[in-house]
């Protein structure tokens, strides 16, 4: 980094018809695609030509509310980055899953395998999820509480580092003459014994390209940025301020210092949802034709989904009672986080009921910029230069055109500025992301495999 | 079928090297490309090529024994397929997967994916694992019983096919103009209640291209085959003797009408391993090449997985006592299936312990057929005319030079004798195995979807 301007990361982040809402109602979107592997596999092509660090799946076990007037349902993420990964070179390839509603083994096996069958392009997203219909999906008759699930996730992600670990880089032999297939004391048994989680191991393929995927997070509550700083190689978050930006940025790189890394291997990405016009006015006017597209009741239901507030009651046009989401001050479990975006906008911006729906219509929560490319690059490098993010989860806010025009007017300017690569200097996410490669935990360790 | 002669179904079955258990030590072998997803697409490819109805995959959530002699560690199948029906057109995409060890909305989406990214090519090995290795890597200290874990399948697949049919094929609308995405009445909750597991649904993607993945599966107990006769579509089963495989193939085709369905759709596929030659004395010896390579002790570790039963005090020579694998006329749980087999090698062919571990060197219990491509040819049609099997499972001893093989030598004589398609007349691996696509189970119902 020291002979050489630091550089953004930038990933797409890809959400079916785009991040706003009434993306699929739009002419620009192509909602009869979404469940077509080429439209993705399109996608992934304009972020790569474009250079961007990787594309990105958000992800939860269970149907989202009011699949009348959203666009619902969708492939599942790890499978759709494996056929993506084969119509990819370079890009990386983050899918969300949930530490709550898999087991370590099987969910180790498909990143790994995403892994070995990019050649090192894998990252994965770590959630918990939060809701109860995920629970019902699961046999559980309420979803586990917040801690429960950070207590879990933790020990989830040991065991799973643990297994990806179990086999040495050099453990294959191959010596077809001795008939020696495997080094056996160089693949361990993991023996993971946790309160919630047991594995023994090992684990039942190679260490992959990366050594392992890379270890995304998103959470912001205390127990969300806890785990960042000890575990997170790159976190996805959500500010509207940059003064909330910056401060996030701070205790997250500090919180990672204390667990004894280097915050540089912490990567923070804000998300951005870009609404981009030749001049400002053009592309208020495309906010506000998407604005106009969406569904007051698709609004209130996604509203109450995210804060667990009733809503529905209210005057549309009437402004928000102050307080309604609690005080913008407080951060205690995970949904407190997203609640704390919400009350914030109510508490600086008094807005109707209809205006907050339409704030939160773009990204559900996170930013959206509305100008030109050259304002859209302004309020990147004024975050990346200010110490409020290292890069930026990317939301078009419909695809794939959102995310073309981001590619094509914003994306130059970055490079002008020599604030973004113009070609990849390497092959797998850890290089984009400048992450080095981890050795595993089990180099030296005597082999421990008896089955 | 009437108007036309019934047609043989074949699937590769892809085993890393081949599925003699030292083909990765053979200079026919490239053991070094077993974790690169190209080595997987272009043996596809060859399946494809020969018009093969499908590949297919075994799999298990723990590592095999004696990773110091066998080709161990593998890609996860799911995703490795994924990638390879990118590389592919028409060839079925079968996957094992095991009901013990997933939870069905996990395993429901990966499958449901498989199935839209491959526009209709899916498959899956419904498993149930039967060792205790696997238990370790998911917290238990010991593997479910046979029962228990035959109770849990049954549970997992009436709520997974509840899961895939809970979106009617008409839900989604897609009236921009209206706002209307998805039609909620044709969109239904399952609410599936077991005494293993709990399930509200409704799933969170719109059914697949055909209907739902065809179900394969292949334990040959009697919960195994009461398990076929109920719901598989295609089983995949091992007999080393016509008279075995006649017997088997009348049982569960009587099984499968008693749940009042048809039997034509209940494809029978015994396993089937062909060394090759231009005369029987060269594949006798290409035969005797791979046995040469075997390592006593990898054997020995192999049949006591399988069986249960210790064999290494005995002496290499000296024959195996009788009845030491029981009684080949019992089949009572899962291993006992494949114990009958040995049972049977033992009782008939009285082989000393290394002839016994030559004999299931080939393919763990699977028919090994040694000779000219007419002659293997003569014996699938014998199965295949004598009410022995629909087609089977081809299991080549090494890849991909077993595949290239079989399909240049033996296809052509099974095309020339009407017996095999010349050009897929489908798209979908229900059209190649000449299944119905099903109707989902809701179509008509009342809508239920009130999240």
């Amino acid at each position: 980094m020291s002979d050489q301007q630091r550089q953004l990361s930038l990933n797409a982040f890809i959400y079916p018809a785009g991040h706003h809402e009434s993306a699929w109602r739009h002419p620009l979107t192509t909602p009869e695609r979404l469940y077509d592997v080429s439209y993705f596999q399109e996608i992934a092509r304009t972020a790569e030509a474009a250079k961007l660090d990787a594309i990105f799946f958000a992800d939860g076990p269970a149907l989202r509310s009011d699949v009348e007037h959203g666009a619902a349902g969708a492939l599942e993420p790890i499978t759709l980055l494996t056929a993506i990964a084969t119509a990819t070179e370079r890009i990386g390839l983050i899918a969300t899953a949930s530490t709550t509603y898999f087991e370590p083994y099987n969910l180790a096996r498909l990143f790994a395998s995403l892994d070995h069958i990019s050649r090192g392009r894998a990252g994965w997203n770590i959630v918990t999820t939060g809701t109860d219909v995920a629970a019902a999906n699961f046999g559980l008759s309420s979803h586990p509480d917040h801690a429960d699930r950070y207590a879990r996730a933790r020990e989830f992600v040991d065991a799973t580092v643990k297994l990806w670990d179990s086999w040495e880089d050099d453990a294959i032999l191959i010596d077809k003459a001795a008939g020696i297939y495997a080094d056996p004391s160089k693949i361990h048994e993991i023996n993971y014994v946790g309160r919630h989680l047991r594995v023994r191991g090992p684990f039942n393929a190679p260490r992959s390209p990366q050594g392992h995927p890379v270890l995304v997070q998103a959470g912001a509550s205390n127990e969300g940025r806890a785990f960042a700083g000890q575990y997170a190689e790159a976190i996805f978050t959500a500010h509207q301020r940059l003064s909330d930006g910056q401060a996030f940025y701070a205790d997250v790189k500090q919180r990672a210092v204390q667990f004894g890394r280097n915050p540089e291997h912490v990567k923070i990405l804000p998300g951005i949802s870009p609404f981009l016009g030749d001049t400002e006015a053009e592309a208020r006017d495309l906010e506000r034709e998407f604005n106009e597209l969406t569904s007051p009741e698709y609004g209130i239901a996604q509203l109450e989904a995210l804060t667990g507030s009733s809503v529905r009651h209210l005057d549309l046009d009437a402004p928000v009672p102050a307080g309604l989401f609690g005080d913008a001050g407080d951060v205690t479990d995970n949904k407190q986080s997203r609640l704390q975006v919400i009350a914030g906008i109510v508490e600086r911006e008094n807005p109707t009921l209809r205006g907050l729906l339409h704030r939160l219509a773009g990204a559900r929560g996170h930013r959206v910029v509305v100008g030109t490319p050259v304002q859209v690059a302004d309020t990147i490098e004024e975050w990346f230069t200010q110490g409020a993010a290292d890069g930026f989860n990317v939301m078009p806010p419909y695809y794939p055109g959102g995310l073309e025009v981001f590619a094509q007017k914003v994306v130059p300017i970055l490079q002008e500025r020599g604030l973004f690569r113009t070609e990849y200097s390497g092959t797998t996410l850890r290089d984009h992301f400048g992450l080095p490669r981890p050795e595993s935990q089990y180099a030296d360790a005597p082999g421990t495999v008896a089955l």
